[in-house]
């Protein structure tokens, strides 16, 4: 990512070569994350940005904030699942479901993408969403390894290479870094976005995003 | 609030006949609360429809689903205090500033408001939008009983029947039975918007309170 940031301007325009990326921080157990990670390509694509997909866990998130899953808290629990359903109508997704496991660890799903950011980022965002998808349309529990890895194969990953990259040490260390590294950038929620250092939570804080790239602050 | 709903439809369309009013419960110590605030009148009015401002107590209500308030939440609360002045941007609402001394109890407020939908209805909304801004643009402490006596005089309030109110133990009676009846109803934040039975939580989910005003649900 300093790279891309430090890259001079290029000529033609292309996505992300001016500007750095789009941070996009998530959880593949967050509703609101699976609803935003549909939406985030093109309000960055409107904008010339590249996405910088960065998959993280709120079990270890929630444990340094107090926080708890919101469908386990009393009353905002039982709002939170009914406001999932209407968000997603809200925004046109109406083939999101509440998985009959709801959460699940993320940690396999999230090892993955990690795996995949360095082993073939060109795949990352349609993984990304294959997973969400099996997880939030298809009701397939994508802790479940057999499933993770079936959901990207769909989206093209090599199955024999994600499944060995998802039991490695070294992936493992990697997403454990990763997380760390959101934490300290004040990462505490799903769906999370930093754009150039300002930091928005939340499905409905996509409309301050778009406005802050267009404008480039308010 | 049961009359109205029952009440036959008016041949006029004047607000608020032909349906239940919008409920809408706010905390005076919410900046979400005081900025919603500002907006729920006109959306209501774009729909025919009346306010039901009942004022909660948070503090009442976080014992209840063990939530504290979210400035002082780890990492959420450096966020939020830069959200609340971003959002008060985005809707057009820049006087809005975080009191020196916040969040504050809102017990004088709230009881003054709910004397005043007793005693005076038609000044709630004034009365209501003068101590939310006394507070949020002013840093005037509205918990005290001076000062919330003078922000809702202001609004044209009779301060002496406004002192004796806030002081009477049947107000109180009547603001800890009115933040019981919402619990009941599921209300778990500020604000907290309902449309015949559909629960809203949040300023950002104005919007679906204004399509569900629009379309009857969607």
């Amino acid at each position: 990512m300093n790279q891309m940031t430090n890259a001079p301007a290029a000529a033609g325009g292309s996505p992300g070569r001016e500007h750095a990326p789009v941070e996009f921080y998530f959880d593949f157990s967050s509703p609101y994350g699976f609803l935003a990670a549909q939406k985030i390509g093109a309000i960055a694509l409107r904008h010339r940005r590249a996405v910088d997909w960065t998959p993280i866990l709120l079990g270890v998130i929630f444990k340094k904030t107090g926080s708890q899953p919101l469908t386990e808290i009393p009353l905002k629990g039982e709002y939170a699942k009914r406001d999932f359903e209407r968000s997603a109508r809200f925004h046109g997704l109406p083939r999101f479901r509440l998985p009959s496991r709801f959460p699940v660890p993320t940690q396999v799903p999230a090892r993955l993408i990690t795996w995949l950011k360095d082993a073939s980022p060109g795949l990352v965002p349609a993984a990304t969403l294959a997973l969400y998808r099996a997880y939030f349309e298809d009701d397939i529990d994508i802790s479940v390894p057999e499933h993770a890895l079936a959901a990207a194969a769909g989206a093209g990953v090599d199955r024999a290479e994600a499944q060995a990259a998802i039991e490695s040490a070294q992936v493992k260390d990697a997403l454990r870094a990763a997380v760390d590294r959101a934490i300290a950038r004040g990462v505490f929620g799903s769906p999370f976005i930093i754009v150039e250092g300002e930091p928005f939570w939340g499905l409905d804080r996509l409309e301050h995003v778009e406005r802050w790239l267009e404008k480039g602050g308010f």
